[in-house]
């Protein structure tokens, strides 16, 4: 989307507002009318005329029409029109209501409905990287920015093997507060000092608003966790930025939340949103995540932004890594971003779920010939 | 698995039992001794040397051997051995047991340690169709048997396509007991019609031990659906049969429940079990059913037995199923079994997550070349 | 549910139909019609007028009427009235279609609307044992009946601790074909045995069709356990006993589809059937089943029946059940089904699970007091 | 627990660190060494010696000692002893290993082992709220601070129905970026005022590290909202603080996770930290989460912390709101958190959620007599 496109989706947001960066409190007047929120109230068997007309009246107070339709056995109430911003689901507790279904999701600036055409978002680097396009871009790296050696070697290998991005991690989220958090700054140095080796793309993870200034200075792609999918303080900063976001879904987000992140991301001006699927928490035990792929197809359906597939995260175990990674790119997936490290065995952070940089490269055939099969190349 | 080998490994079951398949009564004197139950108990911290003496005495009534391992904050006490099939996990109740975790899942013959080659699982039909070797098996065809003219068209479409085998429920398990049941025996022997027509083999469900004389007579291979997917009754009765089986996960059964599943039908000397998954139960709500397709190398890994993936299940959208049957060949599945119908806007049921042939056939070209990519044929 | 209303529903299957229960071969004819089949379709943006029209057209031919909504930005479609049984989930396939919307669960029988008064549904014994009305009943016992002696102590100990009915399984669903799978009828004569001494109601699991004459001889309550809660001819053939039923809900079953269940067995002419809760399947580690009491208010709000609450199952640790049986009478639950065992640490099934007679009676103490507080008594 | 336990516990970390609350960067030197990371290694059936031996080398690299158990049919190895924060799950990409068990987990001051008696936790106000002790803590209020009038009154009318804490959103962490984000500093300030008008506590969420100064300023409690369970940062930040902190479990967090977050904040130096459950995400559909009150027996179980149960967001629901209240008390919580609001129908926020105050002081008489029947107060 070009930034005339989100001037005119996002008129009250046009500048980058740098100071708010530091202010979380939002400004409550500056939030747009959103729109499409129309429902469906199904009222309950015997509910009376008087209750319908409460409900109508509670309709129109929000600014929609209401249609009431009489069937035999019950009444539902459709609620048509803009609304300006109230909540519906109120309704809900209204006498006589048995259940509220909104139509339509209400996120706007990442929904296909607005822009048709597929966006092509840019990784940086001097590869040419980016995500959208016919070309399918390859993230690899380790889970871990551990020491200068480690990094530039593991560049090295993963561009031989076909990556036009590095991924590695300067500030990690760690479920225990005991666990190895990274290496900060001096991280991030290594990082961009492999750019420079390499020409790939930087893509490393930020946990705050305070670490925004010091990730842009040396990274190209800002990668918001998983964790962090509805930290909104930290959504809005990053989109304050014009850096490319790669946003990941939280374990157990819907699809709906995931564009609503995104959206958070694209309402402040910055339309540079890739999405990435890692994983969803599920019942099961032979993997970490389940990794949903027919997310694939449905983003591509109902939005515009790109989507990329981390099957390293997204099973937890290297044995299961390069069949899915066959799989996302069969799916259609629009990228790969993959844990890889020279020696696993000896990983500061998620030796279990790296791949070697040799199965990367050797794994590479086939994903070309899969690329080409659906039109598309790796 | 030869029968030979399915003899070895289940002396006691050596004959199809066919008096056994109407007398639910299992005897539960023929049940083997299990193997493999070899398990670590974990101690309390403080837990007292009374209470570990007492639980590796209860580990040597089970006919296992203690190890009594002390660490500075807590006892752990592995327990290993055959045993005869009591049950460990009482042990958690025992005082001073913080926790015990089984070593290893208890299916056998379903397991990669008893048969290292992979097993290929003849279809039937006159189009040479199996499961799990070099090609890919396709089954197409309707969720029901609807009418004779419905299903001849669809199997003549579905071979044009490259189908080897076809579908089609004479046999409906329906949520509701309102919905359309299926045609019966009606509906087999238009099935039956259809594979003389075409050469396809005939897949169809078998919801009761009492349907199997029945459909015996006109089908090939003998779809356990996944509400069945635990009903140990039926499991037994179509082990009791020389029928190839398609058994279905259940949605929310772990791959350790589907294993032990299809190791009640090897059990009584069937070694003919093709799995099949057809998506789990989530909190997602884009999709009907979230397929999760790591489950093919995993089972490969663990089982020698053929896994085929249902996209029509295992999303509940049309749209949806071309990119999950492509990603589905890409991760290595055995083969795909898909609904498809000439109307999906009139059929009697799962229109919404039915393909058209035509659409299949489409599809086609594009899984012959990602077969190519990943060493199969389809 | 008097019979004469289950008559007035079900005007097509008032005789208890013996010979059917042989019979799992559904008569697709027999099926009434279902009402209650209202839709809302939503159109995609820029739907053209003849995409509109054909979908009214097809919602005519279901036998509905169309209420056409064009809205500011896209056009919804209600569909009301009265339908024939056929199946509008296709309509998501027809060009246009956003999606489908149901407006209200197809079950009847199972649903408070059409039965306002709640149901007391007698468990049988000489107690006076029934659930649903003020007195909450308590169904104790060991999961698995493993001797004559076992059984008789135990039925004694939780009569004495306030139970009025005896639960005990003489056909065991095991996840493991190794595992021990009951004692058959051997062990339902012990427990009708257990009966004469002590006036409880026998409660025990039926697993297939072929163990009803048999189970029905012996007992009082047919359980159709969680594996089977959509074993259709199972359903079927206990709905054609007078017997009352209890039926689990299945680990990833929604409450709809519980209903539903519920509804296949009414539909066949018995009123009897009393729903319970036994925990679902979540990705929670420290519980075998994740327990969601707040199902109770919503089962009490949307149908008749009676909810029992299974903790031992619920929960699969011991340690957990006391407070979950209290936690389940404060919720409302009519009654509660508890695994109870002299000796958990030498159960053949479900030690960890099992709480003591001991435990039992002390817990009492405090249920009573619980019960009262919310008008209940036990 | 005390400060100087806390101190004694965390020896590294007993300044509230000030400066560190702006500066996101951990200093990965500081992180004490972490104990208890004892696990079980099975090797694969057929492993070598020399695999065998490969493994208990790397075990030794770790800092643990090795022991080697050699079964019939495999080989386990456990390791036991302190580590030095090293990442043992790498060993699962080892080859012939099966899989790695972890024997324990890893949260240490959260844990009863370190902590036998119940923590206390005060709450602040005027009125002596406190969770963890005999009283049952009940902390209700509207969802968001809308206006002074609103709060104001919807505080003294829960203050009359028997709360002593009141709940009020200043900062709303919204799924949608065009949702009411809440009033900010003009809220808390209406907060405080509600305090000193009433002595209720003030219990408001906290959503970025730079609102701390300002929220510190005017609330009792900070609430860490459930999308901010892993947001470490601000987990580390509150820690800094010595206000008392509910921290909400995420809605697909695992029980070990959530104490791992509450460690976070107890590492440095913060002992005052109230669990609290709000549900978590399941395939439910009748109700907005699933509540899971079995974790409040295991809570108690494995932690010295106490645990509130907010029934609000437990269930989306109003109507199922009182039966969990009960349910809750009668599982043993430590107190409630409930969504109160005059009038639902024009909340702001969670209206769908809220129940009215009168609907809470009727419940209160049910509440008391449960508490009493469970020997606590409320």
């Amino acid at each position: 989307m070009s930034l005339s496109l989100a001037k005119e989706l996002n008129p009250l947001n046009t500048e980058p507002q740098a100071e708010s960066r530091r202010l979380s409190t939002p400004n409550p007047k500056k939030n747009p009318p959103s729109k499409e929120h129309e429902m469906i109230v199904v009222m309950e068997q015997g509910a009376s005329d008087a209750q319908i007309q409460h409900v109508a009246q509670l309709i129109r107070e929000l600014g929609l029409t209401d249609h009431i339709i009489k069937g035999t056995e019950r009444t539902v109430i459709a609620a048509i029109g803009d609304d300006r911003a109230k909540n519906k689901e109120n309704l809900e507790t209204v006498p006589g209501v048995e259940k509220v279904m909104p139509v339509l999701a209400p996120y706007k600036m990442a929904s296909r409905e607005v822009k048709k055409e597929r966006s092509v978002v840019p990784l940086g680097g001097t590869l040419g990287a980016s995500a959208g396009g016919k070309k399918v871009c390859l993230i690899a790296g380790p889970c871990s920015v551990e020491s200068r050696p480690q990094l530039l070697n593991c560049a090295q290998a993963v561009k031989a093997a076909g990556a036009t991005a590095l991924r590695g991690g300067a500030f990690k989220p760690r479920t225990s507060p005991y666990a190895f958090q990274g290496m900060g700054e001096e991280g991030l140095k290594i990082l961009a000092e492999a750019r420079d080796l390499t020409g790939l793309a930087v893509v490393t993870e930020i946990m705050a608003v305070d670490q925004i200034d010091l990730v842009c200075k040396y990274a190209d792609v800002l990668q918001v966790g998983a964790r962090n999918m509805q930290n909104y303080n930290l959504l809005w900063a990053v989109g304050d930025t014009r850096k490319t976001v790669l946003l990941k879904r939280g374990l157990s987000a819907t699809l709906e939340e995931f564009l609503l992140a995104a959206e958070y991301i694209m309402s402040k001006g910055n339309p540079n949103v890739i999405l990435c699927e890692r994983g969803i928490r599920t019942f099961e035990t032979y993997c970490r995540n389940t990794l949903p792929l027919a997310i694939v197809p449905e983003v591509h359906r109902i939005s515009h932004l790109p989507i990329v597939i981390d099957p390293s995260q997204g099973t937890g175990h290297a044995h299961l890594v390069p069949d899915m990674c066959k799989a996302a790119i069969a799916a259609g997936a629009d990228g790969l971003i993959i844990e890889a490290h020279d020696d696993p065995e000896h990983a500061l952070t998620d030796g279990a779920q790296s791949i070697t940089p040799k199965t990367l490269k050797e794994m590479m055939v086939t994903l070309r010939k899969i690329a080409t099969a659906v039109d598309r190349e790796i």
